[in-house]
C-alpha cells in the first residue's frame, strides 16, 4: 500500500510566467534527489475546467515513512522556499494507492 | 499527452462515514462504465499531513476531449450527485501528464 500525495497551489495575483517556470524548474530536479518518489507529476492547469486552482503536483510513494521523508527533504524544502512566497492558496491529501 | 484531473473535496461538518461509504461506492463504478478512464485513484485522506482536505479523486484520461467525455458521462453525473450535497469546500486542476 502506497501513499499518493496531492498539493494543488493557486498563485497570488501578480505571480508572472517566469516564476511558474521557475517552480517547474525546481520540481523536475526532485526524482533524481529523493529516492522515496517512485512516480511524480506536476503541471499548471490547463485551463478546461471552471474555478480551478492553478498548478498540481502528484508525489506517489511507497509508505508513510517514505512520505514523511520527501516531505522534510532539505531538496523538497528548497522547491517549497521557491513556491510558498507564491501561494495565496494550497490544498492537499495525502490518501492510500494499491502501488507503487 | 494525457490530461489528469485532480479534485479534492472537503466534507460539511456532521458528514458520517456511511456517507463517505456512499462516495467510494459510487466512485469504484465509474472505472467499469466509463472507457476513457484510463487511471482512476481515490481515498480518503489518511491523516499525516496538516490542514489537508478530507478526500481526493485522480482521473487519467488520454486527451481533453476523453476529459470531457468522463465529466459529462451520466455516471460521472450520478456520482457527483451522491457527493455534492455533502461538500463544504472543493479545489481542483487538470494538467497534462506524460501518459496514459
Amino acid at each position: 500500500m502506497g501513499i499518493r500525495h496531492i498539493a494543488l497551489f493557486r498563485w497570488a495575483t501578480g505571480t508572472t510566467s517566469e516564476q511558474v517556470e521557475a517552480v517547474e524548474a525546481a520540481l523536475s530536479r526532485l526524482p533524481e534527489l529523493i529516492p522515496q518518489l517512485k512516480n511524480y507529476s506536476f503541471g499548471a492547469d490547463v485551463g478546461i475546467g471552471g474555478d480551478t486552482y492553478d498548478f498540481a503536483v502528484v508525489a506517489d510513494v511507497a509508505s508513510e515513512a517514505d512520505y514523511l521523508s520527501y516531505r522534510d527533504h532539505p531538496e523538497h524544502q528548497a522547491a517549497l522556499a521557491v513556491i510558498r512566497p507564491l501561494l495565496a492558496d494550497r490544498a492537499s491529501v495525502q490518501f492510500n494507492i494499491a502501488g507503487p
